[in-house]
């Protein structure tokens, strides 16, 4: 990373450096201070957001659920202005994820009192407005980077990303083709009676909600056929659900598991030497 | 692959070789462009279908929907034609798996204005040529030859088949034997009393729906005795689940899994080298 | 095993050598062939039980089915005392686990005809009868030890019986105390309200149901905290269901998997050598 | 552990000694029996309760149900207290998992005729006391430390615990967004109207229920966005199950698995011995 300013990283000397490792960093106490503060601020107003969804607690408590938004609404604003003005590459951070989600955590809240939106007392807009308050629930995302561990999974996820779209094809190319044979076999062709088989996409919902085996029953085969054809379907997905499981630990066992070390060849300095390898596999050098 | 044309592989001279580079392979630039567009009219046309099938538009767009499908009933209709002309082996296309399905995706449609099919106009036999029209969405099988992971996926589960038909088998016995044993516990002998266990095969129905873990809650026992078999069997297929899962981990883990070559070192005869090893890891020579 | 006759194995001179090679074993072209013709008829056999269930079916071809009923018994009748003769061990042979199957599977036909049972038109009592006749089913497990990767498969389950059977502990307690637990929020004391927790053990049917991931829905949690716990126990179920298959996982992935050779030390005959050993581990002579 | 009485353990000669052998060890024969004996009070103990909860039984056998009760609180009370006396260090004892454990198993009895429970025959607080009553079922816990398996498992999963952390998070902040999403997309805004989508809480409720794949359809999406919603959330789900079972696999497979000493072969310093080698398999030394 380039650092247009000529300040030291081991030693600090402007304010902004020091306010830096704070806000942006968790090696010192005061950086994983701030983090933790800032984990259960979330955590709290991503709860008072899930409380004034409910009636009963609105109506009652609504005046100090709103000032409790209030509040976290202003401090995330200010902990955003201080990230822009630390931040070695402002433009860089705004635009990173963790930058957007901050921006649109804040947003929801002051959209609502904006003329457009407070106009008219419509319900259904209103809903839409809630809809926008409700992002703010990616600050929690936050928490995830504090977990050093998610990169090993990243990685086993990503290096088996080719495999696990060959996979999602198949299940939605059989999702598709088994969608529309029961719509074939179930459906009506009668427009007043509903066998929730009525047309392909409705039929693919079904066939996804058995796939997977979450099984709602809101829709479910009443012909002879279609519960032959639904029983086959779900030992497919019974079965399918294998391979992906078998690639991941495949994955895991590997990268993490069968032991590569992280040793370099001195000679070739390629990585990825096995435990029990002796000389470098790619140059033959001894390691 | 005899080659019944002189033209050498490297610089193809004739038209029907370079036409066979376009359509057939996707190492060139213009054969990867012909097979990306090919994808994007596969899933405009499946999409087609699915949206006729839906009541409310094809009542406000059915001319259009029929206009699109013509469309591209006709451009798979040259595509197909082009694929026979330029196939060195033209019967031994038209007889694979491919071949097959590209026909399979034309023909609904061209059925669908034969004299003997248009003739009536019976809502039931209509059902069935709309079977047959979705047939095309098999089209989107194409999808999985462009992904050359799924080579290693298919040896894993192949190499696993001899497990898995175990698997399978122990799997089906015991969903006739409990199917069978809920017949007797919840079926009714009063034929005016349905309880969903009224036969052998509707009760297997509830035993894949329970076993696979779908479980839908259109059939479900009542008597004592029954919910207690269908707690055994649900634990019995929650851990069954775990042998599929652990035979194709182990599978993928030992041969698809980070690549070992058979590949002998000749020096010291060592085993177990890796896909990307340039040298014996054990003592260093080339391999 | 000890051999009664004075005949050699790889030239059988008595007739019941003969027809033990085709009854029991499976590597003669004769035998592989009786097998065969058996398993179709033990397929044919269950399809005919399971037809006759259907309450159509039956109506109308009740006549014909029983036929075949009895075809098949006396057939397997037939079989049975041909395999009680030529056992070198008939006691051995009956007291096997097929043997006893192959008995419960022509009992129940000969059990019908039986005066207690045939005396009273009692339809309550014929269910019972019914279900002995489906005991039938038990043929089909003949299938299983057609397949030798059974074997495999079996070991490595059995070495992870210990693991296993801790695993299902953990759930059953878990089921008892979360039943439990879900009596006390959702059982109603009035008993003419029922909401299907009304016992802790209709409690625990319910845990199972909901631990399993199958989800019937025909009982499910009313109450705020009743669906916490709910949320929580799914969640837990959703988590444990990985632990079992790791631990499957792992055991075949080092049998099967990580390549133990089947050669045998000629200094301590002992087995079980990885694939890369030069040395015998237990006595260290070179293999 | 420090041993306060001057006893040897070879040879105890005290009869603390001698009693705490028998109760706290299961290593003699003595101890065996003492622990089986236990572990057949426990299961009829939890027995009785489930049993006394069922209306029929308790209106049918009440008197006796409750005699057995009192039977196994005062056999246990008389466990807990011996055990007391035979520990080296009560204190520890008594604050250990077991030990209260061992408590909250007595309690319940005991509290429900303590006047202050007593007096009232409101049925409602009488519901509250018997569930305290109900956390007798933990004794069952005790059945897991007789399995010395439980160990590997649980060092597997302690050695995968931040992974496993990483991976609810993920799941826990999956089903806070798509509850309020679905909640925006499919809960009414008028009060009389109840879709179970009615605030976040419950939308919640519903993600759990469809990503764990249980599928009750207690609650179900009705709005063609929301079906598609519920749809990719569930693929997410069946993913989302793969990631944590590698995990598991993965590490059982290293640490649990087949046993690898960190042992170094002290001629050749090879690595990677089975933990049963006696000897070097790459060289033949002595390990």
């Amino acid at each position: 990373m380039t650092q247009p300013l000529p300040g030291k990283k081991p030693a600090p000397s402007t304010w902004r450096d020091r306010w830096y490792e704070i806000i942006f960093e968790a090696d010192t106490p005061s950086g994983k201070l701030f983090d933790v503060l800032l984990l259960i601020a979330i955590l709290l107003s991503v709860l008072a957001v899930m409380c004034e969804s409910v009636n009963s607690i609105r109506q009652n408590y609504g005046g100090l659920l709103a000032g409790v938004e209030w509040f976290f609404t202003l401090l995330f604003t200010l902990e955003y202005a201080v990230r822009i003005v630390c931040a070695r590459r402002p433009l860089r951070y705004v635009l990173s994820f963790y930058g957007l989600v901050d921006l649109l955590a804040i947003l929801p809240t002051y959209i609502t009192v904006l003329p457009f939106f407070a106009g008219g007392p419509d319900a259904q807009r209103l809903a839409v407005i809630r809809a926008l308050r409700l992002l703010r629930a990616f600050r929690i995302f936050k928490l995830a980077h504090m977990l050093s561990e998610a990169t090993a999974l990243r990685a086993a996820i990503w290096s088996a990303r080719a495999k696990v779209a060959v996979f999602l094809s198949v299940v939605l190319i059989a999702i598709v083709i088994v969608g529309s044979a029961m719509h074939l076999i179930e459906g009506s062709t009668d427009d007043s009676v509903r066998t929730g088989f009525d047309s392909i996409p409705e039929s693919m919902y079904w066939a996804v909600v058995t796939m997977t085996t979450v099984g709602y029953g809101d829709v479910s085969p009443s012909t002879a056929l279609g519960k032959a054809m639904a029983a086959a379907m779900m030992i497919l997905g019974y079965c399918m659900i294998i391979v992906p499981t078998g690639i991941v630990s495949a994955e895991l066992a590997h990268s993490g598991g069968k032991g590569i070390t992280t040793q370099v060849c001195s000679e070739c300095m390629a990585e990825g030497h096995d435990l029990d390898a002796l000389h470098c596999k790619y140059c033959g050098s001894k390691l």
